[in-house]
Parts: C-alpha cells; structure tokens; sequence
C-alpha cells in the first residue's frame, strides 16, 4: 500500500448521520443545547461512526517515540537517552500516560518509531524499524521521502490494528527529546507563521534558549525550503520518525471510521502532515487540548480546530488525548442512551424559546 | 447539630501535606509544570486528604431537587411539574446525569429537597421533607430561616452519608424549574452585583423574557433586602430548597474533608451560600466547569475559582461535576502512581531550566 492508497481509501464521514443526531438531540430529556459543545462532538462521532446512536467503546492510545539529529544543536535541557529512558518508563507504568491510560480504561500501545538507544524488548513495546533517529535537520533534510512515506504507512497500520481490536476512539501521544523543535519547523512550514511565532520553551527553556532554538527552525527551513504544498516533503525535511507514524495514525483512524482524538503539539504537527496529504481528514479529527507550547495554537486554528481543554498542560505522550477521550464518550454516551421527553413522558417547553 | 456546630467542625485543609506533594511533583518523571493546571489539582485533593499520595477511588453526586414559588412569575419556559418528571428520569436511567454517572462511575443519589409533585417512592430517592416548593420570593422570603437552616442541616447528613460510603470526591447537581431565578438573586444578594448582571436565560428565554426575568429578581431582592452578610438570611429570602441542601453539602463535605466538586450556576449559589458560612470551605471546592448562564462567571470569581471546563453546558444536574470528576481523579492518580526519576533511572536535565 502506498500513501497514494490510503489516501485514497478515506471516506468523508456522514453527514447525513450527523443531521439524524442533532434531530435526536432535539427530542432528549433537556433544554435544547444545553449540553454545549459535548453535543456537537457527539454529532461529530454520530457521523463518523454512520449512527445517529453511537457509542465509544474502546479506546487507546498509540503512543509513538522517536529521536531528533537536531539535538545536536543545543535545542533542549535533556540529554537524548532520555527518549529511551521514557519508553521504558511509558511500558512498566509509571509515566503519567501510563497512569491516565490505566485509570481511563485506554488500551496503550507504545511505538519505537526510531529512538536512538537500544530498547529491551517488551510484549507491548511496538518497534516498526525506521531508523535510529533522523538526521540533523539543520544539515540537510531529517529523513529521506522513501523513509517518511514508510513512517505514516507503519503509523496507518498501527491505527488499523488497535481499530481492529475494538478501539472506537484512538488518541495520539509522543516521546522523543528534540521532537518541540521538529514540530515548531512543520508548524511554520504548514502555516506560513514565522519561527518565533511556532516555537516554544518545549521542556523548559530560557527566554536566550528559545531565541536560539527558534533560529535553529529558521536555518532547518532555509536549508532544507520544504514545500509547503507537499506533506511528505515537509516530514521529511523538517519532521521525525514519531511525527509521520502519528500523521500515519490519523490517517488511518480515518480509513478505519474512528475518532482520532489529537494530543498537543507534535499530535497537531503530525496532524498538520495528515491534513495536507488528506485534507478529508479533518472529519475525524478532535482537539483534546490547547498546549501550553506556542506554536499548538497556530496548528489548531490552521485546521479549524477548536480544543476541548485549556489546561496548561505541555507533557505530550497521549495524556491530553487520553483526558478528553472520557468527554468523547460521554458526549457520545447522552446522545444514544438519554430519554426522549416521550419515551420519559416529560413536558416540553411551554414555548418555542 | 446546629448550623453554628456544622461551621465549627470544618478545618482548613493541611497544607503541609500540600507542600510534600508540591515537592513530590518535582520528583515525578515529567519537566516541572508540564502538567500544569492538573498539578494544582492535585496539590489541593493531597492537602484535603493530608496525604502526599492523594487519591479519588469512590465517587458520587448528589442531585437536589426543588420547586420554586416564584415561577408564579412567569421566569420560565417550562411548566413546574417538569422538576418532579425529571427527578423520575434521574431514578430510570434516562437523564444526561444518569448516562454520565452510570459511564464514569460515580455513584447518583437524587434528593427530593422540596418538589411540588408528588413523587413515586424509589429505594435511590432521598426524602428529606422540607416543603412542596418555596414561597414566591417576590411577595416575601421563599422559606423561614428555620427552613433554611434544616436545608442546610439535610445537605450536611446527605454529604457525610455518601462520604461514610466511600466518596472520596462529591459533586452537587441541581434540578428545579425555577431555580436559575433564586440563582440570581443570591448571586446578586452576594457579590452586590445588579440583577441584570446575574440574571441569565435559563433554559431559554427571549431578550424580552430575560429583562422581565432580571425585573423579578430585583423585586425579589427590594421586597426582602436580604442581609449580604448573613447566608441563611441570602437563602430564605431568595434562595431554594434544593440550593440550601446543596450549600449544606459543600459544608458536610468539607467537614469529612473531601473534595467538594461543584457543577454550574445553582452550584454555585450554593457555594456562595456555603462560602458566606464559612469561608474554609474554599480548601475544599473544585469549580468543574463554567455555566453558559451569565452570573456563574461572577460567582466563581467572587469565590476565586477557576473552572476545569468550558464547553458551553448548562444543564445543571452535576453533568458538569461528573466531568470533571476525571479529572480530579487523573491529578491526583499521577501525583501518587507516577515514578521519581530516581525510581525510574531517568537522567534528569542538564540545567536548571
């Protein structure tokens, strides 16, 4: 399968099922509107799923890790080997997505997309090949085109099988020291914005620190001058190995009809990628949250999303997403299991305000 | 056990154990902050529950519903036997509480705190004979101080009932036709905001049924010129059934030192009610959601919260609190579950930054 074919394979979701659900949330047992955005969502998820009563069942979260050459210059406060050290504390629980997937009931799947340490093996722990780490993007490009349509295939049937095994809504989450930077790159690159407006303290920078690291995105987009109109190229130049599988997990929560909740940053980047290879995409989109890293702002205003939290939140690894999926649900959840005011046998208003 | 007993047994939360779990927190395997607003969740539950390692395991809502005289008034579009049908839909299933609660868990009691209808009696139904609706507050207080002060009283029991039960966190919920009305008023009796401030649409009004639905809560307020310093006056003056047993659940909360997890705008009213007893009681409250009704925003900042959420809702019945609540249980979750980096052998960064 090229990407070529998955794009191909996206379908718009129904809009006629999204009609049938805003009429059926006219006759539920409440002031009409009054659950606010949790029924537009459920509107969304009516049509994704073609059914004016949807529910979400399963849920999980892909959780995808990679390194960045571009760590070589001075872009962030922790060394590299923190990535590796991360995924092996993503698999024995004890991250903060760990604890949120557990308590929410999200399944976690973790992905060496590319880390540069040697990871020990793990029965949860997903290793799709692509390489120790991309390449120093201020030098050239991260990764070559072959390698980045190779990223979003592993990431489309990532998403296929966690689709396959019952997850109705599949979050995004990242691991990769670096990967703020990256993101801030694809975030200019996509948006037009300039680097100082898409880049951010990522972990935790001075204000000199991120005037250095928004250089470095400058130099990595002069070097390399993506184009703006092509996804693959923009992955490739400017973008990592967890990036495109993410991209390649939106894509295929689309083919597969599921709720593709985003995480922050690097989720919208990745998203950003999926978007300009299939713009058809946006219809399975939801925005859990608004990060508190700069550039997450411009990402979501550029796809017309608007996030469902405002949290301050800025850890990435899916914990956004996992938080909103329980909104998901239950959006979901009232729009197919409330009573309708005759079914209840309820009054309705006295006028037509 | 008077009022004045209720207010003498709540202690501030311990902010010792708040300082620990700061402390932790900078242990955790994340950069500092990154989880942001979920942080100070967390501090705030481990400072209630005097325990570094916090946690949310049993969770409930109490749903208090009451009938309003003043609906005489013509403030609302539905007709008053609304309130009764509700409370019947909360017992079957079919109401947005019912489906929110049953999905996340948390444990639904329904109080008959004074509904005009007579109700069906129900093995989930508390009864806690205060009344058949308010007085119309328009031609004087809607209940005796007496009155209020048993709501009140009500709400403590109901609180420490359900916290004996194993709550560790308590929303409150509201349902009464009328009841955005008596909102108002305490609203504006409270922060000494005008009316027209405080007043909001309700469940639907018109421009010109909302500036009537403001001119009846300034009657109510110039016929009984509550005392804005004394809260059980503010609640039999203006105030109602359901919103005085919730003030007493705030109180009761805070007395068995659990986290107090307040839904929108009637909430709120209770809040202010239960603040204008006893002010501690802010160490124990959680706003889990802004109220599209316009005077929840200035009862919230006349508390000093900030809510969790802002979606649009108003509903009332603690959907907005059983949202939240997974929040609050996700906070608190990580701060105790999560890794040290020195458990998880994570280098931490190389500077301080």
């Amino acid at each position: 399968m090229s990407v070529e074919d998955v794009v191909a394979a996206i379908a718009p979701a129904d809009p006629v099922a999204g009609e049938a659900a805003r009429l059926r949330h006219e006759r539920l047992t409440k002031p009409p509107g009054s659950l606010g955005r949790l029924e537009d969502l459920s509107l969304q998820v009516a049509a994704i799923q073609r059914d004016e009563c949807p529910a979400i069942r399963g849920k999980a979260v892909v959780v995808a890790a990679g390194d960045h050459g571009v760590v070589a210059q001075g872009v962030t406060g922790y060394p590299q080997e923190v990535t590796a050290q991360m995924v092996v504390n993503f698999l024995s629980g004890g991250a903060a997505i760990s604890v949120m997937a557990r308590r929410a009931g999200v399944k976690l799947l973790v992905v060496d997309a590319g880390v540069a340490t040697a990871l020990p093996e793990h029965p949860e722990l997903r290793v799709v090949g692509l390489g120790r780490g991309t390449a120093d993007m201020t030098l050239g490009a991260a990764m070559s085109r072959e390698r980045a349509a190779a990223c979003v295939l592993a990431g489309v049937e990532l998403a296929r099988e966690v689709a396959g095994a019952g997850a109705d809504a599949i979050g995004t989450g990242d691991m990769g020291i670096g990967n703020t930077t990256a993101s801030s790159a694809i975030t200019a690159a996509v948006t037009g914005r300039p680097p100082h407006e898409t880049t951010g303290r990522g972990t935790g920078r001075s204000d000199e620190e991120l005037a250095a690291k928004a250089a470095v995105v400058e130099r990595a987009l002069a070097v390399n001058s993506p184009d703006a109109g092509d996804g693959l190229d923009i992955l490739a130049k400017v973008g990592g190995f967890e990036i495109g599988v993410l991209a390649g997990v939106v894509l295929g929560g689309a083919i597969e009809r599921r709720v593709v909740v985003l995480d922050g940053f690097i989720s919208g980047a990745a998203a950003l990628i999926a978007h300009k290879l299939c713009p058809t995409v946006i219809d399975y989109l939801v925005a859990s949250h608004l990060s508190a890293e700069a550039g997450h702002r411009l990402a979501l205003s550029h796809l017309g999303l608007r996030p469902l939290l405002d949290l301050g939140m800025r850890l990435g690894e899916g914990t956004g997403a996992v938080l909103a999926m329980g909104l998901v649900e239950a959006a979901a959840a009232c729009l197919s299991e409330m009573a309708t005011f005759d079914e209840a046998g309820i009054s309705g208003a006295e006028s037509a305000d």
